[in-house]
């Protein structure tokens, strides 16, 4: 793609050259490197940099800024360009774009290429004396995402960078474009849960201590616990013993040691650390211990003026009214929610992460749309 | 040994014969060999054969008898020739017996080549016309037991030999020779408990279902269980949980399938079939199933002549009033009951299957005159 090419480039165009650079996490190199030749001839400063070393990156990412007058609102697309690796089994290649029927095939067609195409295909279209436009893309977000958004807002705090209001381009629709945007995100906390006991004969218990009898009157407790029972904007709390270890194999033995793993997925009523302290107390109150490790808080972008000028570009273009939800796993909005009032709203999410995924050729070009008009409104509004 | 030597052999000369011919779990050959040449000269008519196929076997069993006139009482000696894995660190060599100032020492000394070798020295006493005496060697006590002692039932009831009583000869002393002598076993039944539920991912719980949520309910019931308060001569039968196992890597994956092993120590107050049928009725009630392996059924030899019979023995040779328990794991004794009443009581069990195992030469010679003492009291007794 030449430096000018995303002057003139359909959407489907520049979607088909991202999809062309293979970019299975953690991405760094060709598809940043074609991401930066569509976004400079739009007038973008762009910084690029490594993050972090091996086994978890290093990673590229990327922030392109294109400042408006003094005193713009500031309004930020985010993403990744990292990919789910493709699997077994594609009709055609998973990194040679193919245009079959209405649909665009392509890994990372929904998720999230084909949406970084419609932000700088929308931007293409906002004079730049607007306000203050950026990108904030990473080639992390699928993995681990130590190295990706966490050093892009990192960077953008170092050079005061801060956005009015950001939206992120995941593929938050589920049956048609538009039916959904996402104002927040449940929390996650994984915990690991030991219980020592004492080694014997399972002839002499008097003699031994067995632990599994604690982890599962600790693992009783904790299945019994109501945490709450959702809100306006969540589902209620959940928690759930993803495993148990002892292995043992003696069946005339009582082990020494028990092992069991949870995971909680939350809402804004809780706090990671809050729910970590909960369960170490019932894991201490039955002779064990706990470990847990925060992936991440919950958080709530209050519907209000940024989700209603969202929904009126939406309805405007596709007629649908989009529901606020805040269900699903995580996504890089848990950090980006520091930075200033987020929402996630993007492609169909029916084909990501599985074969042969693919975007309606129609969707993007709706995308578009929906993207050029919340970009105007947002530099608009103070 | 020349085949008359047990005429003449002392008590500690017989036992080293034995502890020299190695003989880990499943023993044939040697060991019997030499149990055969001191067994013969006394006027035993001997069965020997081999049972069973590889992995549990082959294993070779053998049954003695020496008839006395017709309508005379019979009395049997049981036992086993092999022994548990001698390990590392050992003063003198396992299988090279050696006497260090009281003690001989060697794989065996007490569980329990010694008692045999105690009961060979006691039968020599004892003259032919005084009945019916046998002995019921098995080389598999302390493996799978498969093919030893229940092998050797078969045959006994084939040829009609069924005695009126059983003496087994395991180290049933604590403390010092005679303070305790096991009038009946608890019974032991494994029952591996498996729930299948839904596999899925942690955010999205509605679409999963969780078989540990169903297994730790399963097990917290089961572990609130009762199954008794003990009888006068059984403690509480017991239930441990002493296996669980998941194996799931992913800390946001809800697991397909849950397992667990339990293992029941129960008194006659239960039989495995009843408690795997209670076992199975509440892991069905939970969604899951149960597969049950019955060890062995509770036994007791109900306090009376018998145990008196030894305990005037045992009181006249050395001062002490044994205990009558039915504590501990499982023997042999388990399948001798259904032969007849049966009783164990042998030498101290301190250290039984461990490093540097030995018995004090003055106990077996104790042992020897207990032994004589029960054998003529038990052929007297009508
Ligand atoms: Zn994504
Ligand atoms: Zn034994």
């Amino acid at each position: 793609m030449s430096q000018t090419a995303s002057l003139s480039a359909s959407v489907v165009e520049l979607a088909e050259a991202l999809i062309a650079c293979p970019s299975v996490t953690p991405a760094t190199g060709m598809v940043f490197d074609c991401l930066e030749g569509q976004l400079a001839p739009l007038g973008f400063e762009i910084t690029r940099f490594l993050a972090g070393e091996a086994p978890d990156g290093p990673v590229e990412n990327l922030f392109a800024v294109r400042r408006g007058p003094a005193g713009s609102r500031h309004f930020s697309f985010a993403g990744h360009l990292d990919v789910v690796p493709p699997g077994e089994g594609w009709t055609s290649g998973a990194f040679l774009p193919e245009r079959r029927g209405e649909l665009l095939y392509g890994r990372g067609a929904v998720d999230m290429k084909g949406s970084i195409a419609a932000m700088v295909a929308a931007v293409a279209q906002i004079p730049a004396d607007a306000g203050t436009i950026s990108f904030i893309i990473t080639g992390d977000e699928e993995g681990p995402a130590r190295f990706g958004t966490l050093a892009l807002i990192d960077l953008m705090r170092e050079k005061g960078e801060i956005p009015d209001l950001c939206l992120v381009g995941e593929p938050t629709s589920v049956n048609r474009l538009g039916d959904m945007m996402k104002v927040g995100r449940r929390g996650s906390v994984n915990i690991w849960l030991e219980v020592e006991g004492v080694q014997g004969h399972v002839a002499y218990p008097h003699l031994a201590d067995n632990p599994i009898t604690r982890l599962v009157a600790m693992l009783a407790e904790l299945d019994a616990i109501v945490l709450d029972e959702g809100t306006d904007w969540f589902q209620a709390s959940n928690l759930e013993v993803t495993d148990l270890t002892v292995g043992n194999p003696a069946t005339n033995v009582i082990p020494a040691k028990a092992s069991a793993r949870i995971s909680i997925r939350f809402n804004d009523l809780h706090t990671g650390e809050g729910l970590a302290s909960r369960v170490t107390e019932i894991a201490r109150a039955h002779g064990g211990s706990a470990r847990a490790v925060i992936s991440g808080e919950a958080f709530l972008t209050q519907p209000g003026p940024f989700s209603a000028m969202l929904s009126e570009a939406i309805e405007a273009e596709t007629g649908t009214t989009p529901e606020l939800s805040t269900s699903g796993g995580t996504s890089d909005a848990r950090f980006l929610k520091d930075l200033s009032p987020v929402i996630e709203f993007g492609l169909c999410n029916a084909t990501m992460h599985k074969r042969d995924e693919a975007v309606a050729i129609a969707d993007l070009e709706t995308l578009v749309r929906i993207y050029t008009r919340v970009t105007r409104a947002a530099l608009a509004r103070i």
